[in-house]
C-alpha cells in the first residue's frame, strides 16, 4: 500500500532487512476514540485559554465529584495484603469473581446464571475483542450500530468479520431500525450488537422494543452481543432493561466492567456473561471458541479479580445514587446549555450513560467544511475537546461527554457558545 | 475439520443458528502449557498421596519462603490509596513506568534507553503476542527454539505466522546450533527468538555466543526477539548478559516482566523494549505495528502501572539475593535427586531460571510410551506434575520445576524416584 503512494525509493534499512509493519494492523488501528481524541487534543494551541475542558472521551475518575467510595480500594488492599492472589489466574477468571458477578446480574434476570457463565475480561474493550475473535470464520459477517463505539470496528476489521451497519434513529429517541436489520442480515450474519444504556446516544432502550430485537436476531438465526457497560448510570425516565431477560428467546453475550459503574477505568477488569439458558452457545462451540482465546490473551491481575466480591458487595445502594444523581445534574446542565447554541441541536435529552449525540448545522456556520474540521479549530481556539461523530460513523454530529466535573463541564459549555457565535454566518 | 470426522448429522441449533467456532482459533490454542498441565493434573488420583506436588508450572508465588517483599505491595498500595491513577492508561504505558524500566535496564547497557524505546504490557505473554502480531505479514515465517515456550507457537500460528525450529543443543550446554539457523532463513524470515536465561532449560548463554547470535542475525537481516523474563534469576557460574548489549550489530526487542525476579506473576505486568540505537525498528515502520497493536490491546491496570518506579527503586539488591540463593539451593536439591534416578538423565546443571530439561529413557521403563503417558501415570500414581517435553517440542524429554518450597521438591523428587523404580525394566 505505502510503495504504491510514495515516489521515493526504499532505504537502505528497508532494503537490508527483512522484517516490516503489519498492513492490516495499521488497516484495524488508527480508528479508535482514544485515537482520534488524542489527534484533536494535539491540536490545542498552548497559548489558548487555560485550563483545557476534555469533553472529549468517558473518564470522569480524575474529577473530586466522582471520586470513587473508598471501600473499593479497601477490597483491593485487602486481597493484596493477603499474599494469595500473587499467582497467575486461572484462563477464564477466578471462581469467585465469576460467582460474584454471576450473583450481582442474576438479580435482574428471570433466571440463575452460573459461575460458568461468566468470563473474565481484562476491561470491556478486551471482552469486544473476545467476541471479535471468537465469532470470526472465513465469510462471517457483524451487525453494528450506528452510531456506535469503534473498538468493535477496530476488532472487526483486525479478524476479518465483515461489517454492516444498521442506524439508530434519532428522531424514535434512537431506537434500532429493524427493518434495515432483516434487509442487511444474510446466512452468513453471526451477530448483532446492542449497546444499551448507549454509548454514544445517552438513550434507554424500552422493554418493548428489546422484545422485538430479541425476536428480530432469533428469526435471523443470528446471537446478539449485549453491551451493558453503562447498567449502573441510568438517571432518566425509562428503566435499564438487561438484554439477558430475553435469553429464552435469543442466546445473548452480555459484556460489562468495573469501569464506568465504579469510575475506575484504569482498573481494567470486565466481563462476557452467557445469559443463555437454552445452552445454545454451548451446541454451536462459541463458548469453545470464548475459552480458547481466553487460553491465549491478556489477564487482568489476580488480585483485583480476588477484589471483586468485595467490590459488589460494598457498593450496593448507596454509592451508585450519588453516582446518578451526579450523571442527572451534569446532563441537564449540558441539555440546557446546548438548547442555547443554534448551530448544534440535540434530538433528545440524555438520560444514561456519560455522552450525547448532538448535530451540527453547517449551513449556519462559517468556513466549517465537516465536524472533524469543527472539532480541531475548537481544540485550537477555546482548548474544548469533543469528539467528532465522524469517529463514531455519523459524520456532522458531535458526542459531548457530560460526565465531567460540573464547573469544568459549564466553562466547555460557554466556551463552545461562544465558539459557535463567533463562526456563525452572519 | 470436526465435521470431517463425525458422522452425526449437524443437530437442530447448529442447524438453525448462524454462529459457530473459529477454527483457527482452536489450532492455536490448546497447546499452552497451562492448559497441558490442566490435563495433567486432573488425572491425579483422588485416593492417590496427598498433598499433589506441582512441579509443572513456574509460579511459586504461593509458597511461603518466596513470598515477595513487602516493599512491593506498599508501593501498590500507596498508588492505589492516591486515587490519581484510576484513569485509563495511555496505550503504549504510563510515562513514569517506562522511565523507571529504560533507567533499570539501562543500568547494563552500554547505551541510555529513553521511556520512547518501552512499551507496557500486561505480563509477558501478551508482550509474546505483541512481537507475533507486529511481525505478521503474508508469507513472512519466524525461528522461534526447540525447546522453548509455546507462548511463541500458539500466537504464530493464530497470527499466520509460519513458525521454523531451530535446536538448542544439550551436549553444548544448550547452544543454539547456529549453523541450522542459517539453513532454516531465508528472506521472508523476519525474526528469531532467543529466551534467555533459558525456559525451560534452565541454562544461560556466554557473552562470547551471544555475540554470533547476534552476528547471524544481522548476517541474515532478521531481527532478535530477546526474552529475558528470567533476568533475575541467575545463579551459576555463566553471568547473565542483556542481549541489548549487541544492539548496534542488529535491531533487538527485548520482552521482560515483573513475573518471575518479583515472583508475582498474579500481577501482569510487563515490557517490550526496543534496544535498537540505529533506530532500524523505526524506519522499518516495526514500531507502528507496536503502537498500532497496543492501542486495540487490552492494558495492565493503571495503578499497577504506577507503583513501578518505586517496584524496581525499593527492592534493588537484597531482595534479589534471597530469591537467587533460594534458587541455587531448590536447583542443587533437584539436580542431585535426579542423579539417583537412572531412567532420567540431566545434561546439565540447571544455572538459572526455574525449570530443567530431563531426558527420559524409554528403553529403561516398562509399559510407558512416551513423555506424555509418564507424566499421565506420574500424576495418577503419585500426584506429581511434571510439564511433558511434548509440550515444548521436545518428546521424551520432560520439564522439571524446581522453584518450588524446597520441602514439597523433596517430596516430589522421591516420589518420582518411587515411580521410576516402579517401572523400570527387570
Amino acid at each position: 500500500m505505502e510503495n504504491g503512494t510514495t515516489k521515493k525509493p526504499p532505504t537502505e534499512a528497508v532494503n537490508r532487512w527483512h522484517f516490516g509493519p503489519n498492513d492490516l494492523l495499521a488497516a484495524a488501528g488508527g480508528r479508535t476514540i482514544r485515537g482520534i481524541i488524542h489527534r484533536i487534543t494535539s491540536s490545542v494551541d498552548e497559548r489558548g485559554p487555560r485550563p483545557l475542558v476534555p469533553l472529549g472521551l468517558g473518564d470522569p475518575s480524575v474529577f473530586p465529584s466522582f471520586r470513587i467510595s473508598t471501600s473499593a480500594e479497601d477490597a483491593i488492599v485487602e486481597s493484596l495484603r493477603s499474599a494469595q492472589h500473587n499467582h497467575y489466574p486461572p484462563t477464564v477468571g477466578l471462581l469467585s469473581a465469576r460467582r460474584a458477578i454471576a450473583e450481582h446480574l442474576s438479580e435482574n434476570l428471570p433466571y440463575e446464571l452460573s459461575p460458568d457463565d461468566v468470563f473474565i475480561t481484562a476491561g470491556c474493550n478486551q471482552a469486544i475483542e473476545l467476541v471479535a475473535v471468537s465469532l470470526a470464520r472465513p465469510g462471517a459477517n457483524i451487525l453494528l450500530p450506528r452510531p456506535g463505539y469503534p473498538m468493535y470496528e477496530t476488532h472487526c476489521v483486525y479478524n476479518n468479520l465483515e461489517i454492516r451497519h444498521f442506524d439508530l434513529v434519532p428522531e424514535r429517541g434512537w431506537q434500532i431500525d429493524l427493518d434495515q436489520v432483516e434487509q442487511l442480515s444474510d446466512e452468513n450474519t453471526v451477530a448483532m450488537v446492542v449497546i444499551n444504556p448507549s454509548n454514544p446516544c445517552g438513550s434507554v432502550l424500552s422493554f418493548e422494543h428489546m422484545q422485538k430485537i430479541a425476536e428480530t436476531a432469533s428469526k435471523l438465526g443470528i446471537m446478539l452481543i449485549a453491551d451493558e457497560v453503562y447498567s449502573h448510570s441510568t438517571f432518566g425516565g425509562t428503566p435499564f432493561v438487561p438484554m439477558g431477560v430475553f435469553g429464552l428467546i435469543v442466546p445473548i453475550l452480555t459484556l460489562g466492567s468495573l469501569s464506568k459503574g465504579w469510575i475506575v477505568p484504569g482498573w481494567r477488569l470486565g466481563w462476557v456473561v452467557m445469559t443463555d439458558p437454552k445452552a445454545i452457545l454451548k451446541e454451536t462451540k462459541v463458548i469453545d471458541s470464548i475459552t480458547n482465546f481466553l487460553e491465549i490473551s491478556a489477564d487482568p491481575a489476580t488480585f483485583i479479580q480476588a477484589a471483586v466480591p468485595q467490590i459488589i458487595e460494598r457498593t450496593k445502594n448507596g454509592y451508585f445514587e450519588r453516582i446518578v444523581n451526579l450523571l442527572r445534574a451534569t446532563a441537564e446542565i449540558c441539555y440546557d446549555k446546548i438548547k442555547e447554541i443554534s448551530c448544534i441541536t440535540c434530538p433528545s435529552k440524555p438520560e444514561a450513560s456519560m455522552f450525547v449525540m448532538v448535530k451540527l448545522e453547517l449551513s449556519l456556520l462559517d468556513g466549517i467544511h465537516d465536524d472533524v474540521d469543527f472539532c480541531l479549530k475548537l481544540a485550537k481556539e477555546e482548548s474544548v475537546v469533543l469528539c467528532p461523530g465522524s469517529a463514531l460513523e455519523m459524520k456532522n454530529w458531535l458526542r459531548i461527554t457530560f460526565a465531567v466535573e460540573p464547573s469544568s463541564l459549564e466553562l466547555g459549555l460557554e466556551r463552545l457558545k461562544s465558539f459557535c457565535q463567533r463562526h456563525e454566518k452572519k
